[in-house]
């Protein structure tokens, strides 16, 4: 078995970025805390703390620490906790801008979210660093149980006033390559694929990065650019490029052992994105 | 002298993520593109591109792609540019949801936006990533200047359940240990230092983690946690833990030689700020 303390005090040094922050959380010295990691490392084989400030996890330590996570999520059902349980999810930032806050209250737990684009949030459960995810990805990752909640509409918009100046012929091609867009962060294909759906090329785009999703769509309201954004955050005033939509499916994907203490979470995901998503 | 096509060639293959795709943008081959790449490699003395896919670039790969575009920025005052003019900026994440992004419209930039925690945005003009920075550090950085913009204030919110069940005798040291906090990201100190301010003592707060200004205000009013909230940022129905507010100066660091090329953005940074923020 693993060292059960050890990880616990792997996880405050993650959590507090330092050995004695966390010997304070944890009620124990320093060098009760330094023994327990040293130890832990010996056993692994390799460093696990790259010490700071701040002190910072390798890849194999947010492994153990979101293992340990896990455990105290299923020990939970058999035995009161003594301190609050950690839930970590990757989220893309747009379901967190819209639909997706409110589900958190179905179970008591501390959330710690990872935010992502929807293409690649399920990376991070995939790389175990998060218990599941919210993802345009279908495929599961071993492991995990994927379930569908619907497709997340977007539309191409942006103010009249840009609309006339850079598209007085409409979306087409030289016209997208000349205009500015509003894309959320180097990884965000949105704004690129309904463009390839709508021209049938492969269009090279250029724009503003705006990676948070509120401004994103305060700044096609503002006229600094063209964006891809959900039906539910379009504003009064702006006006599609075309009526042709992007339908983004996500899934929820689970770490199968987790299932039955996150069912849950899951029951409230699955009926909110019912409500709030395109069947 | 750099040799300046073979930085354009370094920029578009960060920016498009392959070879290939900046061969299309710049309209040459995809061996030429390689070339020019070794070249600046061999030059360079090091490796600056991780071939991926995605390519990403190396530290120095994404200093000598800021220094680019801020030899373009200055071409800009001598004559007109074959491409859109890139400026990249570190904007703290609570400035980017309330007051920042109508200054935009000062200049006809392309804006790329990085976003990070206030104590932390300044670190990415010291890492020679950006060209400017709205942060709460009032230190310059080397080559920099910095222009101080107001306070913005931020108050510990909750909703009043949420204050009726974990805060009955108020924001006592005990309670806030316990209470779940709601915390931006791991190197958010806001909660933190109100909490010291409040009590005196330095306190290992836990809390949810929520990387977005909107959500981060919306999982407080679900009754989640509580946070410190912008008070431009308040939402009707929430109460204050205590009166005491937190106020975090923001300053305007900017690269000195870039000064008068940005004194357009900088003018009407300095006039919003006067606007929203507190003197």
């Amino acid at each position: 078995m693993l060292d059960y303390p050890a990880l616990a005090a792997l996880s405050e040094i993650l959590r507090l970025g330092s050995f004695e922050a966390a010997a304070s959380s944890l009620g124990v010295t320093p060098s009760a805390i330094s023994q327990r990691i040293k130890t832990l490392e010996e056993r692994m084989g390799e460093v696990l703390i790259h010490r700071g400030p701040p002190a910072r996890g390798t890849d194999k330590a947010l492994r153990l620490v979101q293992h340990l996570d896990q455990v105290r999520l299923l020990e939970r059902q058999l035995a009161p906790q003594d301190r609050p349980t950690l839930l970590r999810l990757a989220v893309n930032a747009d379901s967190l801008a819209t639909w997706f806050l409110p589900v958190l209250g179905a179970l008591d737990l501390i959330y710690d979210l990872v935010l992502d684009d929807q293409d690649h949030s399920r990376d991070w459960l995939r790389q175990g660093q998060v218990s599941a995810a919210i993802s345009a990805e279908p495929q599961a990752v071993p492991g995990c149980d994927v379930i569908a909640l619907g497709r997340m509409r977007y539309l191409a918009m942006a103010t009249p006033a840009f609309i006339a100046r850079h598209f007085p012929d409409g979306p087409t091609e030289a016209a997208l390559r000349a205009a500015p867009a509003v894309i959320f962060n180097q990884k965000d294909a949105a704004q690129s694929r309904w463009a390839e759906a709508l021209t049938g090329r492969r269009l090279h785009l250029s724009g503003h990065r705006i990676p948070a999703s509120e401004a994103f769509a305060q700044a096609v309201a503002l006229g600094l650019g063209w964006g891809m954004i959900p039906e539910a955050m379009i504003r009064p005033g702006l006006a599609p490029l075309s009526p042709l939509p992007l339908d983004v499916p996500l899934y929820w994907h689970i770490q199968r052992a987790l299932k039955p203490a996150l069912a849950p979470l899951t029951a409230a995901i699955r009926k909110r994105a019912a409500a709030e998503l395109r069947p």
